[in-house]
């Protein structure tokens, strides 16, 4: 059973999908473990850590391939690469399912088995597996990080000689993973921190990290906020209430942070050019979805733009700045799944074609694609 | 009594030395205040905010300074600026006085009385007035913010589904103000934090902040850190010793934060190449006083270096990233100075030139430098 890791290829990514660690638990499972050179240096891993761990360092993607049954990736590879991997050997890692259906039907003609990482079910047996949460959460913390290094102000309130600093005023605008990260990081660094999400029950968790929770806490939020499983969606007007309330609040701002992402579609838009103009010159936004469109108009990727004095910062990938943390998370997410893929006594791939979890991620198998969520319209190119 | 502040000319200042809180104060003192237009700009305040509280804004530097009784500034100001400022005019600001000799020559032939505040005496009464103090704190906050940005990982413990990331190991090398709030600020991201520095009394004040301080702690070292007073040199065997103990600890560093700094001297060489390179790829560190000389080899001013997989950053008044805040304590600073140098109610320029805060400041008077500490060997060209 081999197991191959590359380099990735994808502009800007730093990530790796095994470090030492992983590569140490797969040869226990009975894999033999073969890595491109250098695909750990962006991650501050060289090839030498590999080698310790018992892997073999080879020289090129195709040695590294060649035979393998099972390929690891942070992204989806081009259906190129796979010409030498054995037939039907598993591909896993991150896939971006959406939008990218041509180049899944490829990999699909090319006879591997590709499994999405993204569509892990959000159970508690695959929490270990869950490169959702693992990388937003580095992502969230990175972006007050890059906030705190373009604002122009002290975070935190300073207590000195010559007076007072006061605390900078930081907004956080959904409390998913990413959020409740960020929120955490804004608050050590002694910001005044509040947030917002749709979820009238995320309040309790804003609140238990010392965030302010803002929405307009009428009988249908109070309603909606004890309500068990999913809610139902909030009413027009009650949205039309929170809109303006939100509006009020950025206005008050030093540091806005969004994150809303909605897998498979474009971003929501949070923030209007008309918002931004209310916000103090110095103020900073950073737009964690600015690749899926932007939850802040004037965003744009991997760019800083600033208008009327305001910096709005394109954050894209955000754990890509912290890439040593984010591939050690990434790598253990992946050991964990391969964990339920092999067999160990007998040391072969057996993957459990029924186990819900290889039925929520297997996106093709057998030169087909096989999930009900991907569907390619025309024949590939 | 008119008192002008214009806009800073040295490269990559981005502070001011008046705010329209300070403004407001010093027009309460009887006096008229001239901004330069555009003075406030790099600390994001608009001129508007400066006419609001009842600054005249000029539109040349000029038109600022013509008639001046007072001119505040963040740096030393050419003596050609003085040109139209009123015979005797006090120029108040950071004077970097050492080294500059013949700068201040100029100032003094203009005919203005030049005050460093770098000479303001450490006593209680002007705390107030302290720059170096205000401006190194926020210095030493902005180096951990810095070192976060350039750090592959994250600065927290983070226990998530996936493992638990370890928290980064942070050193702060010289207990002064930037020091100590380098390691307030790194503690609060949640770095394991160390600290050393020349005086074993400095060992209360890095544990209080929750910094571990590292130190070779034999009976001399015991002895010193409770003398009370200034404290003996530490023995030569005993430096020593505590620099092997300091290179042993420093190749474990994840982030290593210098802040020695000697008025008027090269800045002392704490880490070298061969130390450098017992670090791990990845690690950071940040040196306080490249500007200076360095107290790390190969740093350079305001350049990220990176040797053997270590970025190393000169960090130059860390203060100017966050202009904001070191502009509202600057001012303030320079305020507490003035209120001692005027008569409020016949409101005009009155200073006792017998008073100790004067007399530690003043460098030029009446067309000489009278400070003992500035001494010109050559007549100035």
């Amino acid at each position: 059973m081999k197991i191959a890791v590359v380099r990735e290829r994808t502009d800007g990514e730093t990530r790796v999908a095994a470090t030492p660690e992983t590569v140490g638990k797969l040869i226990a499972l009975g894999a033999t473990v073969a890595i491109e050179k250098g695909a750990g240096e962006a991650s501050r891993i060289p090839d030498a850590e590999y080698k310790t761990a018992g892997a073999e360092v080879a020289a090129t993607a195709e040695a590294a391939l060649k035979g393998a049954d099972i390929v690891l990736t942070v992204r989806r590879p081009g259906a190129a690469l796979m010409a030498g991997v054995n037939k039907g050997a598993l591909v896993i890692g991150g896939m971006d399912p959406y939008g990218n259906e041509k180049d899944i039907l490829a990999l699909a003609k090319a006879g591997v088995a590709t499994f999405a990482m993204e569509f892990m079910p959000r159970i508690t047996r695959a929490q270990v597996m869950d490169i959702l949460s693992s990388q937003a959460n580095l992502a969230g913390y990175q972006a007050v990080i890059e906030a705190a290094g373009l604002f122009d102000r002290a975070m935190p309130m300073m207590m000195t000689a010559a007076g007072t600093v006061r605390p900078a005023k930081a907004f956080i605008m959904g409390a998913g993973v990413a959020g409740l990260q960020a929120i955490a990081t804004a608050k050590r660094l002694g910001a005044v921190v509040s947030a917002n999400d749709v979820r009238p029950a995320a309040k309790e968790q804003v609140e238990s990290l010392g965030g302010k929770f803002i929405a307009v806490e009428d009988e249908e939020f109070k309603q909606a906020e004890t309500a068990t499983g999913y809610a139902k969606p909030m009413s027009a007007e009650y949205q039309a209430k929170q809109a303006e309330l939100t509006a009020q609040h950025i206005a008050k701002q030093d540091i806005v942070i969004t994150t809303a992402l909605i897998p498979g579609r474009a971003a929501p838009r949070l923030i209007t050019k008309a918002m931004i103009e209310t916000m103090a010159p110095g103020s900073v936004i950073i737009d964690m979805a600015s690749e899926r469109g932007g939850n802040v108009e004037l965003s744009q990727p991997n760019k800083l733009v600033e208008h009327n004095g305001v910096k709005i910062l394109g954050l894209v990938q955000g754990q890509n700045r912290v890439p040593t943390s984010a591939s050690q998370l990434y790598a253990r997410n992946l050991l964990a799944f391969i964990e339920t893929l092999v067999d160990k006594k007998a040391k072969v791939v057996a993957v459990n074609w029924d186990d819900e979890l290889v039925k929520a991620t297997v996106l093709t198998k057998e030169g087909a694609i096989v999930h009900p969520n991907i569907k390619v319209d025309a024949p590939a190119a």
